[in-house]
């Protein structure tokens, strides 16, 4: 792997590397059934001929030392769910015969039977921990840049500041143990000069830490930039990246995240931490066998890590869950469900005790509203998911596009420089704005909230006449100068957010969009809640708000319409939708607000729907050629089995094994001169009706082991997958049995057979390659990469945009 | 159907009258395929071959009248989930074609589009009208029996009295306008005579409500006993139960679950609920024909439906989802969620504003404790889970030997006197105790309230020696003598619920589950909480109690153990776990008391999982010999198809059609001799290769179609299923091409694949039957059945218990 390039880039890379050393034919990669061979049992629990007797001593000798390797995967390559599956059924059945016959078995069977449940604790309190050490870090880091806390350079602006009451963007001066670069190098805080030095220190400390952040990516980790979570939901369908959740990556991860969101770029760590969290999952699956060595069950593993990653990012354990099962996860039973909530609790639980924004709140950005929305708002709502569907549907072009761009010119070469300059940009534009020039999720968190009668805001500067307050209620107010203020701070925010936010994602660094595109939906949802506010209160006798919003009246709550703005910019982005909703909901805590989020949720995925259909991820996925069959998607051409598979028309015919009278050195040739991963086994060449299907790796080692180990198999000796081979004529060298490594129960299909059934069987099984028969005659093959070629290829894509198996 | 008959009793003999009718045999049920005949475009999009135009034309012809019937399934019937999902794909094919031509055209089919989420719409709306009719109807009634409103007899007592502050037990006779019956035929409200006169319309009022109830049920819809849930669980997995979700049923359930309720006896309106709810979106399908003819999307709106039903009855939408999601659903695409979650959201909205709790609120149990839990405290907690698993797997097994009972003896012979004996006996026990005579949901609420200051319950009748109250929290105090009485008459209620719900859930009235099972676990939890707070009060110098529970402190929440103790019954007795914690999560809406819910209902599963494997309502459907395939259960065996398909050694060789040279006669005698609904197609008996599978039905209607329509086809035609007829001799009749109605992608495996392996495919794609190769020649059959009556055999249970196919 050349660590000098990036991620996508890494791994096209590696497939070029991996191409050139086999072939570029389409058939290569198959291998994988639903035999294996990693365990000796496994071999007899599936050779149940009862006759087969003679071939399975054979096998037993031939795998007395475990060959290194067997029954794993390549790197870039898709896994066999029902080959993994049944491996762990095989064990799952041998540890439970074996708990009956000592006292010892039987607590190791209930170990093991708990073991996914104390993983799931180490998951939940490592990524709880990490994710608030994040936190705290990159909420000091990102205070450090506008200054240092004398009291202890160690203490961000909140704990330096405790004893005041808001940490509002007006109040930060009130603070004295808090001083600002300019006044500990100039000695003043006042003036040109000191904005300046401030403006400066502001800048450099950014690119300081882009530059740190992207040098660390560069040189240790490259699979530790971006989101991740495409990646992530490709590692879930099936695939492997090695590395790619290892600890050099978890390590960089961790450290480059906090850099990069305290550089001030437009980014977010929600997406990071996810990936942050699956990378403990699989490290953790070392610890225990059963996971370690089953690519199946980690993947449960890392779906219930991914719930994880969403829990401690909102503090929203039900959100984090639904998000893994609706976004994520590929593959999610119900016992999953049920570890991923337990995971996600312990993994909350384990941030709010560390603490991390000091008010011992589980979510990030913790609202209260006091007043019910009206039925009439819902117009505004809509009107927020229309604009956050255009957004996230504009936004995946623009950022496709740009991403493209990066792969294929200059800019790519110098992934250092654009980070940098993006980092400069981003810092010039961002300091002169207030709203900018703190942390994203402080923003957010300001525009979401309520304004009080205390409230020392701008956003909160409304001219306070006649205010009765009832009960916790605040009339609406006519806006003050500060809230105008701050309502072109925050016009000139969102233009600048919804521009740098497109170069800044797909950067070589740990990006993440949630924050992002909840920052650019909040401030439009705010604007659009302020005008709606002093709409109504100038104009109470329109007919639309006579009979709810009288004068005097608390009728609208800019803060929710920043908060369902934030959800339908999320929404259009990501296409999340039931995970979306429960996210918002738990971090207002009430039922009530559910219908607003709902209906500008849904909105914003009909639109962005409309206008292209994937989200985000999927983008990226396509856009880096990842083997990821949809789940969701629906397939809705009418072609057969017969138009996909191979050989086509014209082809040579596929490469078989007869069952019997092939010799080893025909074998041996058929090997060399093909690259394909395995090969279909059938009665004679002349009937071709299929008898089971053989890896070539099993049976390279095979051949080479009985070379070695049995007396007298040579070049002529006759290979037989037969239970009973027939008596050789005297003088011929002994025949080779090797009916055990024969899976006799590959899934086949008829080339009549219509694809939206094939795809759905490959999707429901999660296989990698499917056998065609006619008339009980084999034809071809499906693997799922012509299966992803195909539908490219019918939606008017390059199929050779699909680069790995 | 025999209406006198009754919910499992009335399918088992619907059933013998089915096998009457055609034959015992376990293949009989095979059909359904991949082929759809029921729309002719079908046809045409299917056979594909291009070359194949020839029988194109005379299956047109053939197909010109549609045959009424075709393309349904006959009753207590499986349905053939890939057929389904086929046809609806092809439909929504012929739709976007057709919508490029035309403006009408597409308006069309973006109604198509959002008629789902109308449907779900409505069925929220109707489900939320029916509950909130239900909660005030029931909650009048449960008053009636105890006395009358005077300022309206159609008030109930909370409505009567709306000028007094509390409902409690205690304050009930502090209300004037409502007076209790004696009150009104005695004019005293005092003495034994009174009481008499109390008790005795007590128990006639109840009488008469159960006898109402049994007699509607048993007169008009024999379906609308049970709480439904195994039914629906069945027919989720696409079983066939005619006229189950039908209107009948949906009048009937609405009215005698309010009797049922009323009448006093030991059961909940929740289970059912969820039957009124799928009833509804049932009934609701018909107005669409996207969902009326399609088994397989009529089905993923019964899903959403009994997300539904949960959502009315707690107020819980996330967890209805959930409670759809992991306990009732079979196939639940992730598009079925977003809708069950809009669905559901409607339905708790349309509840609210019925607003039949008259306090506003959406949940059932509106709870908020105000002291936090201590990690000690978990040792009680998890005691409780341990109580609710061992009492779940206990009634379960009681509960089921029960229902035995009532098949097999004369005891369901009698229903109505059964009911008539249940309810006298529940009326003359409950009455005398107060947390018995209510209605049981309202004594949940009462055990799970925490005790305030002004609370004037016997519950809360502490001393208050040295009440200093700080913001809400009251510190633990000596219980006081109404404590006490409070505590015996509980244990008295605890034991009596146990005993009485064992016999009340199976019989023939509506009866849900849920509150029985909570109210035994919160009168436990309670009992229990009360115990440690008195125990932490008189012993807070213990070295366990020290550190948090000082004198004056407000340690323990009885209300909360009440919780958790009903948490674990229901979650012993129904196995259900996100679900029960997110609804329950709900109900106090703090993320803080999750933890404990969590390991109760956790421990509860795992104590109750290892007392008896299944939950009430699998044990239920075996019960009743349902076709139902459990999605969680692993199968642990390592037998092979070749073990379980038919024909077995010794039975007489498949029934296979051949391709070419059958004549009419010979295929008509093996119709009439066998009474197979399909039959695999193969080149010839010699090759025994695999062409298709054609249907029963469809044979015989195609060849008396011929018969009648096409000339000169008489009993010595040849059947020819292959695509061009070889020229027939000079003077033989015409031939019947047939090759349209043959099904040519039948899902086939070998015989040497692992049963494990066949059982995951026939879940995860929902088949019915899957034929079985050996060397690419057609060896048997597997259907359903055969595997449900091989699971059954593995479990050494009886095979022949699996009644339906």
């Amino acid at each position: 792997m050349d660590n000098s390039s990036y991620c996508t880039e890494s791994l096209n890379s590696a497939l070029s590397g991996t191409k050139s050393g086999s072939s570029d034919d389409d058939m290569v990669e198959i291998t994988g059934a639903t035999l294996d061979f990693s365990v000796t049992e496994d071999v007899q629990s599936l050779d149940r001929d009862g006759d087969g007797v003679e071939g399975v001593p054979r096998l037993l000798e031939l795998l007395e030392e475990p060959v290194p390797g067997l029954g794993t995967y390549e790197d870039f390559n898709t896994i066999d769910w029902v080959r993994e599956k049944t491996k762990d059924r095989d064990r799952h059945r041998e540890i439970a015969s074996k708990s009956k016959e000592s006292t010892w078995a039987l607590v190791k069977s209930v170990c093991d039977a708990f073991s996914g449940w104390l993983l799931m604790l180490l998951i939940g309190l490592m990524s709880g921990a990490l994710a608030g050490g994040i936190d705290i870090s990159a909420h000091w880091m990102t205070d450090l840049k506008e200054g240092v806390c004398l009291s202890g350079f160690w203490f961000n602006r909140e704990h330096c500041c405790w004893g005041s009451n808001h940490t509002t963007f007006q109040d930060r001066e009130q603070c004295p143990q808090w001083t600002s670069w300019a006044q500990l190098l100039t000695g003043s805080s006042e003036g040109a000069a000191a904005y300046i030095v401030n403006y400066l220190l502001y800048v450099s400390w950014a690119l300081l830490f882009s530059f740190l952040a992207v040098t660390l990516v560069r040189a240790f980790a490259p699979y530790a930039c971006g989101s991740g979570i495409p990646e992530i939901k490709t590692i879930l369908s099936g695939f492997i990246i090695r590395g790619y959740l290892g600890k050099w990556t978890l390590v960089v991860k961790t450290v480059t995240l906090v850099l990069a969101v305290s550089s001030g770029l437009s980014l977010g760590k929600e997406g990071p931490l996810v990936h942050v969290a699956c990378c403990c999952g699989n490290i953790l699956c070392h610890l225990f066998t059963k996971y370690r060595k089953n690519e199946a069950k980690r993947r449960e593993v890392l779906s219930a890590a991914a719930a994880v990653g969403v829990s401690v990012a909102f503090g929203a354990p039900i959100g984090g869950v639904l998000f893994s099962l609706e976004e994520v996860s590929y593959y999610f039973p119900l016992k999953t469900l049920w570890r991923s909530f337990f995971a996600a609790l312990v993994a909350a639980f384990t941030l709010r005790s560390i603490n991390p924004f000091g008010d011992s709140r589980l979510v990030l950005f913790y609202v209260e509203f006091h007043t019910p929305w009206h039925l009439l708002e819902l117009i505004p709502f809509v009107l927020l998911g229309v604009f956050g569907g255009i957004w996230g549907a504009l936004f995946i072009r623009a950022n496709i596009a740009w991403c493209r761009r990066r792969k294929t010119t200059w800019l790519g070469r110098y992934p250092v420089l654009e980070v940098l300059v993006v980092t400069a940009v981003t810092g010039l534009v961002a300091f002169p704005n207030p709203y900018t020039r703190g942390s994203t999720s402080e923003l957010i968190s300001e525009l979401f909230n309520d304004c009080g009668l205390l409230d020392s805001s701008q956003l909160c500067n409304y001219d306070n006449v006649n205010v009765t307050r009832v009960s916790n209620r605040l009339p609406d107010r006519p806006a003050g100068r500060g809230v105008y203020t701050a309502m072109w701070q925050l016009a000139l925010a969102l233009v600048f957010k919804m521009l740098i936010t497109v170069v800044t994602f797909g950067m070589k660094v740990p990006s993440g969009l949630f924050i992002p595109s909840m920052a650019v939906g909040a401030i439009a949802g705010r604007l659009l809640g302020i005008g709606m506010e002093q709409l109504a209160l100038y104009h109470h006798d329109w007919l639309v708000f006579q009979g709810w919003c009288s004068p005097g009246a608390d009728c609208i709550t800019p803060g929710l319409y920043a908060m369902v703005g934030a959800a339908s910019c999320l929404g259009g982005v990501t296409r999340m939708t039931v995970s979306l909703v429960v996210i918002m909901f738990e971090l207002t805590g009430g039922l009530e607000y559910i219908v607003p989020l709902m209906a500008a949720a849904m909105t914003s995925k009909w639109v962005a729907d409309a206008l292209g259909k994937e989200g985000i991820y999927e983008a990226h996925i396509r856009l880096n050629g990842y083997p990821f069959l949809e789940p969701k998607e629906e397939f809705s051409h009418k072609t057969l089995a017969m138009d996909v598979m191979r050989p086509r028309q014209g082809d040579p015919p596929l490469s078989v094994l007869t069952q019997d009278g092939m010799s080893v050195q025909e074998a041996e040739e058929l090997v060399a001169s093909t690259a394909y991963s395995g090969f279909p086994v059938v009665v004679s060449r002349e009937s071709q009706r299929l008898v089971g299907f053989v890896l070539r790796r099993d049976l390279v080692i095979s051949i080479d082991s009985a070379r070695q180990r049995q007396e007298g198999v040579v070049s002529s000796s006759r290979i037989f997958f037969t239970e009973h081979p027939p008596p050789q004529p005297p003088g011929s060298p002994p025949p080779l049995k090797l009916r055990s490594i024969l899976d006799l129960g590959p899934l086949t299909l008829t080339d009549h057979t219509a694809m939206d059934i094939v795809v759905d069987i490959f999707r429901k099984l999660g296989l990698r390659q499917c056998l065609i028969t006619h008339n009980g005659r084999l034809l071809g093959i499906i693997t799922k990469k012509d299966i992803l070629k195909h539908l490219a290829s019918m939606a008017n894509r390059d199929p050779d945009s699909i680069l790995f198996n």
